[in-house]
């Protein structure tokens, strides 16, 4: 049981947008016991979708396509699909009713290339998309099936939940095999010196197991995966022998985002959280406050860009800046001490570095980051050299400044 | 001249990775006039690799390749480029010295398995990865070159921009066509009456010219491209012709992120602003402060996720919240104003809204947001309703954040 993703446009291949629906699916998909062979993104053009679909065919029993389905003259992948599977198109009531409902209020919108959306393949079983006025189709081909989504993010998942996965689900019960992914965290190891340290337990796995090193900004996710050949039980054993392998690298036993992780402990302790940002810039805040229930224990933050601010809102003493420079740990402790006391939460961040291109020196080149976490016991800080890309800077301070903390509040517990 | 994108990685199948290098290398690639034709992701799979390398080579003469260059087993890129082009690992005395020199600091790194980085097939040209262990690899083959790349964003997009690029140019000069876009951005007009007011434009281009419409929570890209027939003269001309027609939609000349045009703006008339946010939790704040430059024009933000920092730090008075709601005008204004004053800038922005999946009510649904902008000629308000998923709502309203604020620099110049 194998699916490929096709995606359609050529926003993706001038790199205008960046393809995050093929990431969303396969989530999906392996939820399912899916297997997704090969993700294949192309123009908006006729040859080329078509030998798409025929080489993604010859590969997969499942083909699902987003994009090229709004009423504007470069979309023309309905038209692509009725010309493959041998289609016409012919108005639909139901999705007629359903475009003058969803525009209602906006009778602008209900005009000719709109209505031009209620055409639909006769071949097609034709799916509701409720967000929207492309309607999701399906098309069977020798017991396999395609399935067409638009390539707006929120269409795409609303429609995949609700509609293309049932389907799938209902027409393909008892071909899926069961895989099976795991992954754990950990932290402050090289990739190699990891894969030395495992390299008795990857010797003795069995060929059904696989085991994936995923290295980004000083975290390591190591996913161990099986595709139809273990039993649940025998992969919660191999996962806790890898655990005990790595137990004094490791941060977090799931896939989650760090902030995540950090919300739930937080909320299982009804314990709040506050943050002061200078060289972060209100990324620590926007993870904090990023999944839902987050204001169970984030509080905010004062984001201190200007220095002006973090005198008058944070009371940085002009002389400690004078004196030590901003990017210091003088400063940074007293931004975290501040905000913790004046939002009177459990634990608060400080961030202050140089996050380039400018204002690097000899003494605090760029990706410099003075770091600071107060907590009930008392503040700590470090400092960390993190890059010398802008933004690589920012997100590995934001990953620092969480992993930091998820050591404190399990050393505090 | 076509090229090609393969990455490698059983990561990008299962969903674990978006895949944010091909929209990067994309750009690089159209900037040169090299027209990429397809982007193709596939496991870290023997079989997988070699079936997409034939066909990559049947439709392009340059592959890329990114991924699969780590010392761990799951990595298997280098050996089967290897057996592709048959070729054999030779130790790579270069590579030893830059590896050595890059981990002098870490002699942990320098293990038996960082070692085999340095062996590198004796039929690629070896170019340097001046920020990691993998080296560079450049195959030739009828006329066509592939080359193999890290998949870490930072480590493709240095090797792309110091080695890959130039080597290829070098190359294959003179055999580039001159690839042009040029993208708008409106706002205020759906997608269906935007085409119906541009049918005539569309009807008489030349058919060296295509027009495309990437639609994005409210915000229209309008983007012209020409692969080689039009001149910068006449695309200029086009693109001054269609921006004539949309001239009441109009808010951005160029496909630069919003915020990017703001912080142009604000450095050109020296002018601040600084942001009180609920719902957008610092991702208002995180946008304004992402691009290179914006200390000239950001000062900073409070962040009141919770009500107590509403009262205490942005003095929003607790009758208010009581009598109107956390999610109301009076709110907005309040806030707005009070970080205006506070942090001594030009403009201010505030938001307060609904971000769901709970809190929302008949009156206040989820995706209720208020947004008010504090202007040196009084505040405005406005309400939004932006849709029912968390993500969306929050980076809906960061956009009509910026817009409203483009729109009143404009009125106000």
């Amino acid at each position: 049981m194998r699916a490929e993703i096709i995606t359609i446009g050529d926003e993706l291949l001038i790199g205008q947008v960046v393809d995050t629906n093929s990431a969303w699916m396969a989530q999906r998909l392996n939820e399912q016991g899916i297997e997704l062979y090969q993700i294949t993104s192309v123009h908006d053009d006729r040859e080329h979708i078509i030998a798409a679909l025929n080489e993604a065919f010859n590969r997969a029993n499942i083909v699902l396509t987003t994009g090229g389905l709004g009423p504007t003259k470069d979309d023309i992948t309905k038209h692509v699909l009725c010309e493959y599977f041998g289609a016409h198109l012919i108005e639909d009531q139901n999705v007629r009713a359903h475009i003058k409902d969803l525009y209602k209020d906006r009778p602008d919108v209900l005009n000719r290339l709109t209505e031009t959306q209620w055409q639909v393949p006769d071949k097609a079983v034709i799916l509701e998309n409720r967000v929207g006025s492309a309607p999701l189709m399906i098309f069977h081909k020798d017991n396999k099936i395609l399935a067409s989504m638009p390539g707006v993010p929120y269409e795409m998942e609303i429609a995949m939940k609700e509609q293309i996965l049932p389907y799938i689900q209902s027409k393909l019960e008892n071909q899926k095999s069961q895989i099976l992914h795991r992954t754990m965290q950990v932290t402050g190891i090289a990739e190699s010196s990891l894969a030395i340290l495992l390299d008795e337990f990857e010797t003795n796995m069995p060929s059904g197991l696989h085991l994936a090193y995923l290295p980004k900004d000083g975290v390591i996710r190591l996913r161990l995966s099986s595709y139809g050949e273990l039993t649940e039980t025998e992969m919660a054993r191999y996962f806790a022998d890898l655990k005990a392998l790595v137990r004094e690298y490791l941060i977090a036993e799931t896939d989650e985002p760090l902030e995540m992780i950090v919300g739930r402990l937080l909320t299982e302790r009804h314990q709040t959280i506050s943050t002061a940002e200078s060289c972060t810039g209100g990324k620590l805040a926007s993870l904090l406050s990023k999944h839902p229930g987050s204001s169970a224990f984030y509080y905010g933050s004062v984001i201190s860009y200007d220095n002006s601010v973090k005198e008058h809102m944070l009371g940085v003493p002009a002389e400690m800046i004078q004196e030590y420079g901003v990017v210091s740990e003088d400063v940074v402790r007293v931004m975290a001490e501040s905000v913790r006391q004046q939002l009177g939460t459990d634990y608060a961040i400080a961030t202050s570095g140089i996050a380039g291109p400018s204002g690097g020196s000899a003494a605090k080149p760029v990706g410099t980051v003075w770091m600071a976490w107060a907590t009930p016991k008392g503040t700590f800080a470090e400092c960390f050299h993190l890059g010398k890309l802008r933004e690589q800077i920012t997100d590995r301070a934001c990953l620092k400044a969480l992993v930091g903390l998820l050591k404190i509040i399990h050393q505090q517990a």
